[in-house]
């Protein structure tokens, strides 16, 4: 039974993980038969969103805390994340990857990802093991593993698309249903919520095959 | 193309809609062609409960708000729910059933039914329109329309189970995969996270397979 590690963002696209996206992640893990643990920063986000009216909400919520109502509560923080004792990694998207895993959102090209966790995916990649880097999430890729030319999917926005050739990384446009594999690195990306109004199936069935191809490299 | 509505009650199970539940509701629904809008209620969450600790939590969130994260914005009050203008009704669980739309986790068999939501589940069972209950969702069937003894299943809990017969209903123990089948009152239900430890491809099974027969009869 391969062993997989989640890396949750918080719970809600716009300002923490998107939550059919980190759904569907731990399905498809489970549909083939891999042993999930699910991780999330134990920090506070980066900000509130109201998802009703897509402003900024007042209060502060714990990215760790919120990442367990996906989680049902079995969510450990990402500082315990040891990788060698996993043999994959996925990543699912929203803005959380953006705004509390990296500073994407706010900063474009010159972002920065934060420490632990780009440590732990150079880890994951250093041991050759494979990654499933979902929406927005292959930015993060391009930014950390640039200078190896990873070839990633965010599915057809050309801004996004233009940082990661900047980052050193090869755009390839998807549909949602569609993923990017870069065999070499054992990179595994599906567009997903980058296209925010595709069929909910169709983003299924991006994850799905994302997750699958990526446990048969495992 | 069959319209349907699902309801959520909030965002995260233990005070508010399962998120699993409600986002395989969705794939499902979409899956087999439905046409899908949301609704909940735009009232104060009961409580807020901190998912990784598993307690009670300080601050309140708007029960409208936080569906939004799981309907990606596209969500509307209960209130305008006009059942009329729809084929089918889903009701995904979670606490937020228990809590939110009724009394039934601080009350027990005496518990009641918010009026509007009351009148929605009447309407789409006197218009001889499906309806989905998954989790908990069941014992609001059973209180709304226990006089037309409807067969419901909750899983295997006896407890609830219990509750369930004593308001009209008979029970018929499910496992997480399996679903329960009123055809006279097209009211199609599964135990889904009622089994807490249930692999998450089994909830899966059992959501599809209660939606998939939900749209046969609508």
């Amino acid at each position: 039974m391969k062993k997989i590690a989640v890396v949750l963002s918080g719970c809600g696209y716009l300002d923490g993980a998107e939550i059919r996206e980190s759904v569907f992640s731990l399905l498809a893990l489970d549909t083939y038969g891999a042993d999930i643990e699910v991780f999330a920063p134990d920090d506070k986000q980066h900000h509130v969103v109201n998802h009703l009216k897509g402003e900024e909400d007042t209060g502060s919520r714990n990215i760790l805390e919120e990442a367990g109502r996906i989680a049902r509560g079995k969510v450990s923080p990402l500082k315990s994340l040891n990788p060698d004792k996993f043999d994959g990694l996925v990543i699912p998207g929203g803005f959380g990857v953006a705004k509390n895993l990296s500073s994407f959102a706010f900063e474009g090209a010159t972002f920065t990802v934060k420490d632990d966790f780009q440590n732990i995916i150079k880890s994951f990649n250093n041991a050759s093991k494979p990654i499933a880097a979902i929406c927005i999430a292959p930015v993060v890729m391009a930014k950390v593993l640039g200078d190896k030319g990873p070839t990633l999917t965010i599915g057809n926005d050309s801004g996004v698309a233009g940082v990661i050739e900047e980052l050193g990384g090869i755009h390839q446009n998807c549909a949602a249903n569609e993923i990017c594999i870069d065999k070499n690195l054992k990179i595994f990306t599906t567009p997903a919520y980058m296209f925010d109004d595709a069929k909910i199936s169709d983003i299924y069935a991006g994850i799905n095959s994302c997750i699958k191809e990526m446990l048969n490299n495992a």
